[in-house]
């Protein structure tokens, strides 16, 4: 890579990580007879979905209709939306379903009773089990919802229960890879009481998050693995142990364009348009990125720890107060950055470059994105 | 506007309600002698640029270079950068310079000596100065970075210093409009006597936020005004006193995903990546939007008061511990919610809905976006 030619904020992918993060996930599903149905939600990105192919993988989770479209455009054929069904969106789901496998997802009774009444087609269904997150799905221990649920889908009959899912994103949140291991051991529990409550013992189970999928050994009672952020990780899954930092295989590599030396800051042209604004806390401090030094062929771990410290919409403001960052750069110098959430950080800046120099797609920025809505409605 | 046909999140535009803040903002200006240069990294959209024209608007401010590359394509011809000059950018002023004016913003004495040594064409300068927001810029009182700056400028007779500016974004924080207007007297006192420190008595002043813009009457000692966002608004400018909820002239329409009676949430299909994550503190909580009842011409406030308490990267969750709305919505409703900042709200979604259901651009999902490196690099 010739970071010379690199003008402006860039956002840098590391392929061999990538693959190295693949093929770990990919082994691992496998050694433990799970269905490897990863979220390409986090990428969006047809180049490095063929990135998965090389090692099998031929299921996919998505979080959208028009993604589902994106990557049924190039050739995946069994593709879970992972968001709840939106009934708006029926027409799309029915025309998707006869060119490939399409699992919807349902969180509550209304929505079931209101697919059921349009479905004409063959359909197969995740049902959404709240293990502890607290965002959606049925909570696992609302037998009375949960039955519903299943009455209200029966009763049209082209519509086939394949399924239970959780996402316990509380695990991202979490600072040890021993609490990640027991939120996980309880989620894992709970879906399974659920099923059982169900009454229906052949549905699946399916787990989605990326630091239980990357902690873990023992996926006993398991039989689908959906994590996604693992291709590239970030800050928030190095702080909480779920990789080590060599795992991180992207990074944001931003122009410095002001020094001042009164705050102790270095400022950077790389604010909320670029990371987003996730933050967490490291040592009591909100943080949303941490600094490390560009190379030709990536980047590597600065001496002390430095981070980015607040980001308005343009700017990112990186905190020197106890570091020599400001003494060493210039104007114009690159640095780079970890994000602290990459699936944020890669659907605001739409696009990909490798080591190599190579710019790779995100839907986002691919054409696609802004003529979906001409093709398909 | 057919609400039917919308089915997944669109951000929607109230023309009329922009019209109505362009002339204000523009008749204010005028009646103040004021030259008008509004920021248009807000809206970012060669669409309503155009509205702007309407009311005799000819200069304005953008916060990247290919966001001036994009205005100028639609012949807008008196451009300010508004973010700190990038080094490596060079080659893409000095390119533009040809076709526009264009002036360039500096923070720093470090910036300053490097542009002398590069530039080879007339160029005009704004220096940026720290009024108290402390993000970028010469401190207020820093008179010695100052006079490094024009010393530093002054080595290249192409250069001609044009002005000092402010950004005092801490104004966008504040809860009252006493609290603003006091906070905009103090901004415009430092940096008035900043450019009695400069010596250069004829550099003109320019101030850039909106809140202060909304709220001042007196803009003596004041040269340019360079406001944004008030061309939308959003709730944190309704909160902090900058507008009424009239002037509220963007909202996305999200459809219901689920409800969930055990946490008494209703969750939208709309999330971080179409709101991004800034939020505000209302009543002591985080809040990262307010929501409204769409209707077919635009939306109207709903009797409680509602609001987003969380989002994740597609979710939105809406608290209804205090409010009926759960028992009025089914999954497939549509809801309507005001961003808690317009400027990342629409950066995020990439393109509006007029209530006329009209789609018009925003730089993000132009193809402009994706092929400027191609044109220009």
């Amino acid at each position: 890579m010739e970071t010379d030619k690199i003008s402006d904020a860039k956002l840098i992918v590391d392929r061999d990580k990538c693959l190295v993060n693949i093929e770990y996930m990919t082994h691992k599903a496998r050694k433990n007879n799970l269905i490897f149905r990863p979220h390409f939600k986090t990428h969006q990105s047809l180049s490095i979905g063929r990135w998965f192919r090389q090692y099998g993988v031929d299921r996919i989770t998505v979080s959208s209709i028009k993604m589902a479209y994106y990557f049924a455009s190039d050739g995946w054929e069994d593709i879970l939306v992972g968001i709840a069904y939106n009934p708006r969106e029926y027409s799309l789901y029915e025309e998707l379903s006869h060119r490939c496998r399409i699992i919807a997802t349902v969180s509550c009774p209304d929505t079931c009773r209101v697919l059921a009444k349009q479905c004409r087609f063959p359909l197969e269904i995740m049902i959404k089990i709240d293990t502890g997150y607290n965002r959606t799905g049925i909570r696992w221990d609302d037998i009375e919802g949960l039955i519903e649920c299943i009455k209200q889908l029966r009763t049209n009959s082209r519509i086939k229960i394949w399924g239970l899912m959780t996402h316990d994103g509380s695990t991202y949140g979490l600072n040890s890879r021993e609490k990640i291991l027991e939120h996980f051991e309880s989620s894992v529990d709970r879906i399974c009481t659920t099923r059982t409550n169900s009454g229906i013992n052949d549905l699946i189970i399916s787990v989605g998050d990326t630091p239980s999928a990357s902690v873990a050994e023992n996926f006993t009672g398991i039989d689908e693995l959906r994590a996604g952020n693992f291709v590239f990780y970030d800050l928030m899954q190095y702080v909480n142990g779920s990789c080590v930092f060599d795992n991180i295989s992207i990074a944001l590599f931003c122009p410095v364009i002001d020094k001042r030396p009164h705050s102790r800051t270095v400022v950077i042209h790389g604010g909320a348009v670029h990371f987003s604004k996730d933050s967490i806390q490291i040592n009591g401090r909100h943080v949303y990125g941490m600094v490390v030094t560009p190379d030709n062929t990536g980047w590597h771990k600065t001496e002390d720890e430095i981070y980015l410290s607040s980001l308005s919409q343009e700017h990112g403001i990186i905190d020197c107060s106890t570091n020599n960052l400001l003494d060493e750069v210039m104007p114009g110098d690159l640095l780079a950055v970890i994000p602290v959430h990459s699936c944020l950080a890669a659907d605001c800046m739409g696009s990909y470059t490798l080591t190599d120099g190579k710019v790779i797609d995100h839907l986002r920025q691919s054409s696609y994105d802004s003529e979906f809505s001409l093709l398909y409605r």
